[in-house]
């Protein structure tokens, strides 16, 4: 598996993707039913961030966008989103992205990085950032509508760099 | 003081008041020296969201922006985000906009308002969102770069509706 940056011709293989986690429901706040076209905005970033692909033989499994949480006095927060493949998860490809993110980041001179949106039900997600050093600094209630479980909080998490 | 919903035409009177706040460095991470169009995206909402302004004789006192926080499955708790005229502070301005704020997301169903980022040493805001009923959530470490403190905390806020 490679981590690199993503380009425009990168975007209908990650799209696919984009919208079966977007339409599970179970992990993102992004808007539903999305073109390719609607949809290139929310996830592919222009600089400083960046969006990346995990690939493998040239199969996007995963993909991660990482930047600056906040512009101006808030800049030297990063802040990173991240998404795999459901068919594809549990083979390291969010551990890879994560550790990728976290890297990228503190090699830019970030003071840490910040998770504004965690759904508290996202075990895999939980798991693997808690295991990157992330803590949960507060859930705020009910902010996430989720498919099967109604209203449920959302965390908001964070990691010294 | 009326409040009420501000269009293009108030644009002109409101960006001064943007200028003077974000180059103060002391309460938002907005980008800093934004020409009047390059400001106006920043601060002027498209629906769902809309922005007010406070004005007393026609002259623009203050500006509030609000809206979803979130898109999608997020949509249903609301944010704010508050300017006053310097010269005008203390005189209930920053009380009116927080009232009509709470007020238009209550009547529009949202079931809470979330502060993403208030600065911990913006002592007149943070007075204002307590008694509005406003609760400190978090505060997340670091993350502004004051002016005259240099690094400092910023508060995730919240209040039910």
């Amino acid at each position: 598996m490679e981590i690199r940056e993503a380009n425009e011709e990168d975007w209908p293989n990650i799209y696919p993707i984009f919208r079966v986690v977007v339409e599970q429901g179970m992990t993102y706040a992004f808007p539903e039913n999305l073109s390719l076209e609607e949809a290139r905005p929310w996830w592919m970033e222009t600089p400083p961030a960046v969006t990346v692909v995990a690939v493998k033989v040239d199969v996007v499994l995963g993909s991660a966008k990482m930047g600056p949480n906040r512009p101006g006095r808030g800049s030297h927060i990063a802040t990173a989103s991240f998404m795999v493949e459901p068919a594809k998860q549990g083979r390291g490809v969010g551990t890879a992205l994560g550790n990728y993110a976290v890297e990228w980041a503190r090699t830019r001179g970030y003071r840490g990085m910040q998770f504004n949106a965690v759904v508290e039900t996202n075990e895999s997600a939980l798991h693997l950032w808690k295991k990157l050093g992330f803590e949960v600094l507060t859930t705020v209630p009910e902010a996430f509508d989720h498919s099967e479980y109604g209203l449920i909080g959302l965390h908001v998490m964070y990691k010294s760099l």
